[in-house]
């Protein structure tokens, strides 16, 4: 299959590189990194990366910014920083891309524990993650030609244990592999409006 | 207990307030109706309002607008009014109502239905539930001096069948006074961080 992999450079997106790559045809898209720019923040932005890789069979997010900080300290804006990258960037990619997947194609988003399994600090992650669920939930059952709708929630990854893990005490990091083949799941599976968690 | 509840005249905040009004002192708030005058997706009306009402036990939040439409004609800007007005009002009380609700005092939220048992037209009000599940999830942990936080998510209101009842085929409409029987459950009984169901 021809995907699109959006945050191929990160944490969570080298776990699905890796598990895809092999396996399928993979155009990599990042803000400063990949074959493409693209800020799925930004309509514009999305619409113009969909006009330059034309049709795909799936397309994979694996980026989105969310504040981290004390509630006590949380602001309005920084809780839109999730709101409108995590959320609204990989809503972006749905809305605009409808027409470049194939029949039966799929989009597969990335959310997290947060909103499952809560840390201090991490009130803006669990909101973009719930949001995230209802998303494809919701809309899951309202995509055009069969096309699926699925988002993978990660624990942490083990890889991730050297920058977040001081966060999360008492988590379980998970393997990269395991999150890997969650997108694999996603893109070759038949399932559809499901949180596939990683946990 | 002296609280504040907004969106009182509304289909769900009447089921809150005929359960909560026999128990307690209301003040009651909307954009245009109640005692005062509130828009919560502005945080600086919100910053006023809670200057006006002062010192409160609890604040119950019954409002909160999103887009109904098909997925197929959903905008960008129509997403993000349910984040902006039903999932950022709703924060936006709790963020500059910590220093006005009393220790063990409560903020109750309303979600919906939406995000766990999906409808079409439905798929941003299914995103701004799952934020807010998300968000008191996360954010419960964290409230100061005891203050708890829970969101109620009511299905298909009694009342609300002659304005909504044809698009939700097959659901089976909630009782009001269920549903008001909820706030009573979030404003007097310890649970926090909780998504009161009334399905
Ligand atoms: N790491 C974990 O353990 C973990 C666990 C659960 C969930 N998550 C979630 O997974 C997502 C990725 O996390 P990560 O740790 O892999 O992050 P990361 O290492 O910082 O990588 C982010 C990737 O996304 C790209 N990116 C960021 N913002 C973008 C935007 N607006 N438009 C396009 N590309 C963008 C980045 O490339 P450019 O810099 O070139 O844009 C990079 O490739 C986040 O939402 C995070 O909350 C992470
Ligand atoms: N009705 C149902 O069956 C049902 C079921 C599940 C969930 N819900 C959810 O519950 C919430 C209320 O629904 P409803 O049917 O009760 O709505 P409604 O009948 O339209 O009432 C909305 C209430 O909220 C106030 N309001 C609206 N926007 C506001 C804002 N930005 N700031 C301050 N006050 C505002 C309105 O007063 P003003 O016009 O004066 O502002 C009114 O009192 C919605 O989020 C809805 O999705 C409803």
């Amino acid at each position: 299959m021809k995907i699109v992999l959006i945050g191929a450079t990160g944490d969570v997106g080298q776990a699905a590189l890796a598990a895809l790559s092999p396996r399928h045809d993979i155009i990599t898209v990042g803000r400063t990194s990949g074959d493409l720019a693209c800020d799925i923040a930004d309509p514009v932005s999305v619409a113009a990366m969909y006009d330059h890789v034309g049709q795909v069979d799936a397309v994979v997010c694996t980026a989105g910014n969310v504040h981290f900080g004390p509630l006590a300290e949380f602001t309005h804006d920084q809780f839109m920083v999730g709101l409108k990258d995590k959320v609204m960037g990989q809503i972006n990619l749905v809305l605009a891309g409808r027409d470049y997947v194939a029949d039966g194609g799929s989009f597969t988003l990335t959310s997290g524990i947060l909103d499952q399994d809560p840390i201090r600090m991490g009130a803006g992650a669990a909101t973009a993650n719930g949001a995230l669920a209802g998303f494809v939930r919701g809309a899951a059952i309202e995509m055009p030609k069969g096309q699926r709708l699925n988002v993978v929630s990660p624990g942490l990854l083990d890889i991730s244990v050297p920058r977040y893990g001081e966060w999360f005490p008492g988590h379980i990091a998970v393997p990269s592999k395991a999150v890997g083949l969650a997108y694999v799941k996603c893109v070759e599976g038949p399932q559809t409006g499901q949180v596939i968690t990683v946990h």
